[in-house]
């Protein structure tokens, strides 16, 4: 058996049994992804799935909503952090306009998914229509389609949106029914009055929507176009095989929606980052996973997963690379 | 005033305040040390110090004394894990022989430093005469000199001898007045018996030294060949204002060391792995460090170090790379 064949590699690499702790469990985990006692890492990509929120306008974030498209001009232009840690890491980035509220020119090196222009304001009718939701769902399939073209087998996601912790928050609560206080946190800086005023908005939200039951119903009603995008796109990225990255409390959102319909999605998936944030603690431990670091990141757009992305590498290298007991002639432990 | 200086860069970063978490201390940490507002790691070196223990015929250890060697052989021929994380990472990595119990040819690609075949048997005599362990530290201390020449600016130190963990924990223990039972841990892999018997041959040995009082003392009395090279070592870092990566307990042991001396040379270190053994988390909060990682290794090595890299060139990279507010035409927050 393959499991049996990998723990047994893994076992008698010149180290300790067990010494390479974590690693050792993503090894595991990556070889079982590509079915192989020799796996490899191509292609890395990441996406980046920027998006506006009608909520926005209601004070649910400490920037203004012009954030949302500043900051695709800043990766487009290569400034912002995760254009840093992806060059870092020799990793292609992929920016995707999912629907944010801004004409961008079509030369823009950008991949134009626009469904429209912000989702709606919750607050008076539901995010997405069904059309809308359906169509944001195979932006995000095309995307990653595309992208296994070149032979990628492993793929991170981040986003760039201006209200979408609200969206998470309220999507969070309603999958897996758990109070929206318990669900909400500070998103990227706001002061105590302003996360009273943000759960308040929210529970309000929720309560129009009496009767939303489904993930897809969840989603369609309080997501936003970036979420559902990648919501899309981990999914084919499970069809093609490859091995998805998991980055912050946002992404831990999507991929919950995707577990409540197909567990098994999370075998091929790493966690890369967990913050201090309480709600996405939550949410690892109900999908019963640990991260691979944790440096208190709160910027999102997919940085856990770049900077998570050279330990993943070194997983595969010391399965890879490293001496057997046997090649080195080093005598085991009785 | 450079600190506010650097503050004030990292803060107009293209990011919410303080959202980069641990990379932002580490910038700013970097660039006290580097004594600029763009830092460079530059020739990045990790030294690995090998020695075998008197101690470790008394069966302190679930590896039998020639593992050692054999291990020395196997860093030569690249097939350890820290061969294969610093060569992902692009770190030059140097093998010592301190103090090996083995003669090893002399056209091995080795740095030859050794002060004698292992320590004495502290349950007989101290591990080093005094002689022996002022030319382990000068030994140590040349090592890093020798490497500054290339321009190396940010050096980590790992270790390789049976039974080094328990000369580690004696030192701690005596170091910091904590009962040794608090500082002994299961190195890489005793069981509950074995632990128990660490423990008494420990509390045995340290009882033969009621006079032991200085750091020296302790070193010279309780220390391995390697750790004491490595201090050495540590200190001539400081000296040269390089950038100093402690991985493990036993790193750590050998910087706490130095710590009682000179509390300044914490300044200079980045802790790169904390593990979930009880003693290094004591010391770290001692200290009042954070680690980078927590992979629950317990190769040692310096492979925490290995690791841990390129999180560090990330904090450099996002000061000298990304956008500000400013550069970048983004609303900040009010």
């Amino acid at each position: 058996m393959l499991s049996q064949e990998l723990q047994h590699k893994i076992d008698f690499k010149t180290k300790p049994l067990g010494a390479l702790g974590y690693l050792e469990t993503l090894a595991l985990q990556i070889g079982m992804i590509q079915n192989t006692t020799s796996p490899k890492l191509l292609h890395p990509h990441m996406v980046v799935f920027a998006a506006d929120h009608g909520i926005a306008k209601a004070g649910v974030s400490a920037y203004p909503q012009e954030v949302t498209y500043q900051m695709v001009m800043n990766f487009v232009h290569g400034g912002a952090a995760m254009n840093v840690f992806c060059k870092q890491n020799n990793i292609e980035l992929k920016i995707v306009d999912a629907g944010v509220n801004f004409d961008f020119p079509e030369e823009l090196n950008l991949i134009h998914k626009k469904v429209r222009k912000s989702s709606r304001n919750i607050l008076e009718e539901p995010a997405m229509t069904v059309e809308e939701y359906q169509l944001a769902k195979e932006n995000g399939k095309s995307v990653v389609a595309e992208i296994a073209i070149t032979g990628c087998n492993i793929i991170g996601f981040g986003e760039m949106g201006i209200g979408n912790t609200s969206a998470s928050s309220m999507i969070m609560s309603q999958l897996l029914h758990i109070p929206i206080e318990e669900c909400v946190g500070r998103g990227t800086g706001l002061n105590d009055e302003q996360l009273k005023n943000k759960v308040e908005i929210l529970s309000r939200a929720i309560s129009l929507y009496p009767e939303v039951k489904t993930a897809d119903e969840i989603i369609q009603t309080f997501g936003g176009l970036e979420i559902t995008q990648m919501i899309g796109a981990m999914q084919e990225a499970f069809e093609q095989k490859m091995i998805i990255l998991i980055d912050g409390f946002i992404a831990t959102v999507a991929i919950t929606a995707l577990w409540k319909q197909n567990p098994e999605i999370l075998n091929s998936c790493i966690f890369c980052h967990v913050s201090d944030e309480q709600a996405h603690q939550t949410l690892l431990s109900i999908l019963g996973k640990k991260a691979v670091i944790n440096l208190n990141l709160r910027v999102g757009e997919g940085t856990g997963c770049a900077l998570a992305y050279p330990l993943i590498q070194s997983a595969v290298n010391f399965l890879n690379e490293m001496s057997s007991f046997e090649d080195a002639q080093i005598s085991n432990k009785d």
